[in-house]
């Protein structure tokens, strides 16, 4: 989000704060840990998540990464795919020779469905493990717990698609996702969330972009309640995908305090996070196979130093 | 590679067109197909692959995304990732509020570990099922079988350690990986590549890359025979990829025969592959497992138009 | 501009090939020749444009080049600057050493003020000089009369401030820039164009851009008139810029006819064209000056194989 | 250039700090000044500058822009530029229309021939005119001073042909140039520089990277002496540029004290300074002409918050 930074506005508030103190997980996994609640996937959780897959079927849930991609500039430098050829067809070495060809692309990491780091945010100077958010360089990137420690994500995926079990195709803008909306759609899919879990929480905000209405997508936004990290807290949840742009609601629910589940996910828990992940077809499939858990893989791409990262998940069912 | 065009050079030789006539999969999946031997990976081969989990150790393949990465320069346009910062602990609000961090990378599509996408080679004018190879363009990239179109590559991974299997830690830079060679990989791993499977050929070349080595890494460099598409197509193998930077022997078998595996595989049988893949902890992982095989996941990043992407593949045992 | 290409649209009409036939300029600097028009920047014009400079008054006429700039994603890949540090106040020894900051840049070469080299536009499947259009390639980019054969472009300027000469700030959107507006505004500023003349033609419309409406400023355009190339030709042009996106009225004169501006100067004349060239304080400048002709220095940056680049302009009184 | 931090490496030393003392410009223009010795350039100095032009012959002193160009991995980040395509004769409306071609390029902007901009160097935690080093960030690049603020360049340039004047084609790469070589070379040169004049400084070690050796070019090399500066200072010269990569002796004269003369010339002195500039052609018209003086212009793209950029120079006679 881009915002003039005003100084007349007051530090975190005591709300925040006190969220903080009860979903922290600093030195849960000692003070070297990187990758926070991804060390909930256990080898069991894995085997497990595996033992879940029945009829083989395969959802994707990245959206194309192309230049008419999600971003509407409202969030400088964080540009849609560029992808150029730099070579067509190039012969090499006669005329009728074998040929190749060849793409390069720029693009911002956290462009399109995409993982965030856990040092994706700070706050009052701090990254995940009370690290010092100021190892972030621009040299190095960020030192601690960038997205290439997140070596393998695959776990037990489960979708709460909060929008149907409230009968809803899309959530209003302005819906903040609440704990209850959370109980709801466990309680609609016929499934517990539990430890080690990746979780995706379907608003149905992604259909936005799909009718071609891209600011009607990225804002206003439904999205996560500052009282959602607690839920995902309490289950030993390991990570959580949604389908806006925002992750969480937005405008925010507390005045002058943006992102506040941003920071408490990525920061005092070490949660990672997705966004603009495409929950359409999974929600289908899901009432189609009649459950609402699978094996997902969901394995960023190891950019040395990098705060976020594109990540091309699959659900198997 | 790169190579001065020589119009004196004939076009594709007798032996390589009776090789491409006996792997020839066009048509065989439709006239419309673009996903080749993708197809071969059906729900009751991913179901199956999904059976084989029964520890849960999870090994990762993809090197990481950096600039110091593999490319010397030898391949023009083919450029090491370039990420770089467009946010670092950006205040959102007030100086003390929550603030984020943004990346951006340019990088080329199959500058480290990557599939190739069927398009990524053409010969005679055409690439897979026949189609014209003018169907790649600087607009719209390839129009057929793009990278995107390969929306989940997950089933079962096969290792087949040709090092190792002769008692190697790395193969002569001269060896040409025979289907002998395979064969007795298989033999030494116990296990029996089938209908679908994606196999990783391990040569121990990346060594080189990971000792320091760029330029030995690069060239010359073992790799897979002519002879070697024969015998996936024999199998019906889904994919194959392995450690090297050329993916076949460099220097070539045939003389002024550039780069016929890739014309064998992407052209003809339509089936993708990769490279840069990095096999090492794979190898140690499969000997102390006592197993060669695993379910695989390697889904590419879906890049519109695209032909190669990179890929973070995940081991599953 | 962006738009699908219906084959049912005819060839070129015989009102542009007239045109074309009367303006052309192929075989007349020899068979070899990359330049055109610029060959008529001789050393005699340059000396006397030299001889023009009395105050030293100098007015830079670029656009910052910024995330912010004039594209709106209308034209696919022309992306704007993105501009990232790479390196900041890096200390090079120890902590206390001296310190580094380092840039990069991702930019279309035509997305700021730019000139277009001779290859930017074909048709008929010719470029300038009669070559065939299909030298462009992904590989090289373009093999002739790329923009880096420009290597200085430094000439008299003149201004035709074609709004002002008609008592505007600014044309309206629907204007075609004539030969008799062009006369006018020799009058309006005293000035009389010749050979080897760089001509700027002020419409006003970047003042909507400067306004911060970038859609208003791309698209309808007033600009140059199909009619006005015989002008630039009659007088021996050198080179011709504006301040407009697309350089050309646009939606066009003549229907299915996008463009004949640009092939009529780039394909026909040889002549480079430049766009978004910031005209506004040099309005104000030969207003102040009371003179419409300046030294004019604008040499592009020397991409090997480009269509075109961003140009920093000075015109020196 | 790349160099760990060692934090035993004690601050700047005091030879240095005398230096800075001596050529130190802080507050000359106001405490509100961004460009430094460019207010050297004036109007009358313009005037002056265009007044010695007599033959209309022109010298491009830029090397072109491409893949091949002179980095080599060895500075992180400045990556050579990377030319692609992004459209390739793509028709507008019908098969047979006008059509167009674009380009798109990644590139460090310090990467070919260039200009730094002032905060391109800092020590001791500030930049030019005592400004803090903090004050470039990712977000915006540099607040202060960056090269777009350098709107024009155009002086009098003056070829110092420190070769030539010693009667070789290039110096030793372990030669330091000296403020006695810059006499030597004025002498040689019948030309005595003055206040606002652009020096180019010849060194002849570009020949290293015409006759294809890149590393050798790049390191070691020869380049100006720390004692330079001073000779500067005492001229009111507005800018200098030469024909090496590191700009100054590399490795440097003081030991643990690298880029001693970047710091002088961009943080105390507030002068611009250029680099990778090809002065080969350039000295054999000096030589033809008789004279070593020339209109000079050299105008940086304005890249907004950058903290250098490519520039096109070109030498009038």
């Amino acid at each position: 989000m881009s915002a003039s930074t005003d100084p007349a506005v007051p530090a975190m508030p005591q709300e925040f704060l006190d969220l903080a103190e009860r979903v922290n997980n600093w030195g849960r996994w000692g003070a070297d840990d990187e990758i926070g609640t991804l060390n909930l996937i256990t080898d069991e959780v894995v085997r497990a998540a595996a033992a879940t897959v029945r009829t083989g079927r395969r959802v994707p849930l990245a959206l194309p990464l192309r230049q008419d991609g999600v971003q509407t500039g409202m969030i400088p430098g964080r540009v849609n795919p560029l992808h150029t050829m730099v070579q067509i067809n190039q012969p090499l070495v006669g005329p009728d020779s074998v040929a190749t060809s060849d793409d390069v692309v720029t693009m911002g990491l956290q462009a399109a469905t995409h993982w965030d780091a856990l040092p994706h945010a700070s706050h009052s100077g701090r990254i995940y493990n009370g690290r010092p958010a100021d190892t972030i360089t621009a040299h190095e990137g960020a030192r601690f717990s960038s997205i290439a420690t997140a070596a393998y994500v695959v776990s037990r995926g489960v979708l709460l698609d909060v929008a149907r079990a409230k009968g809803l195709d899309r959530l209003p803008a302005d819906h903040a996702v609440t704990p209850e909306d959370l109980d709801g759609a466990e309680e609609f899919g016929g499934v517990t969330v539990g430890a080690g879990d990746i979780v995706l929480v379907r608003t149905g905000q992604l259909q936005a972009y799909l009718a071609g209405d891209k600011h009607g997508y990225a804002f206003p936004s439904p999205g996560l309640s500052v009282r959602t990290p607690e839920w995902f807290h309490a289950r030993d949840v390991a990570a959580v995908a949604n389908d806006t742009l925002t992750f969480e609601i937005f405008p925010p629910e507390i005045e002058n305090l943006w992102l506040p589940v941003h920071a408490l996910h990525l920061v005092e828990m070490g949660m990672p996070q997705g966004q603009n992940w495409n929950l359409e077809k999974l929600s289908t499939a899901c009432g189609e196979e009649r459950r609402y858990s699978f094996l997902l893989s969901a394995t960023p791409e190891p950019f040395t130093g990098a705060t976020g990262s594109p990540v091309a998940p699959v659900a198997i069912f």
